[in-house]
């Protein structure tokens, strides 16, 4: 099975559907932390790291961002004292593309880094 | 009228009432374009800047959090592409403090420099 963290973005610009449910079985397991959320019939990847303080979390925040301009691909950060919540889906479709579980991989590999 | 811009937060470890109607009337000129949003027994100020990119949101959101950190207190910062949501209430009273509307026009100082 590919290992999403050696995989990169393709641009998406709309007109694809979004991920299969048999693509999301596979590419779960990678990012086991992940919540999937459906939300308002649109979907988004959902995971919130506890951290030290605020410092911390930006920091954190700054890494991703770096990481998502390099892929063009980019999420929502909600840096709190202590908490990074980051969400990836993919405004062209409106819901969820490989390439959200991609960055989520890349995201979980930031923090280990961290 | 005191300036918010040249004033700085004072620790607050809870123990104290939130900031009076009164005094919100004061001080919410200087900060025209915040919304006070009250929900769930709580209240906080919130503004939503419209930006060119990922990186601009990204950028201001470093500089909101140097000043948080000298005055020791800290928002929520919600970065999307395009767009910096910040939010500022104080924790330890579980709503809004003179702080946080100090917070807010600093907030809005940065902006205007960035």
């Amino acid at each position: 099975m590919e290992n999403l963290l050696q995989e990169n973005c393709i641009p998406c610009h709309g007109g694809v559907s979004p991920i299969s449910e048999e693509e999301i079985k596979q590419y779960k397991p990678q990012i086991p932390d992940w919540s999937i959320i459906n939300q308002e019939n649109s979907s988004y990847l959902e995971r919130c790291y506890q951290l030290s303080d605020f410092a911390t979390a930006l920091v954190l925040a700054q890494k991703i961002g770096e990481v998502a301009e390099k892929q063009g691909h980019h999420p929502t950060l909600i840096v709190e004292w202590g908490k990074l919540t980051v969400q990836w889906w993919t405004h062209a479709i409106n819901g969820l593309h490989r390439n959200d579980f991609i960055m989520a991989r890349k995201t979980d590999q930031i923090l280990q880094e961290l």
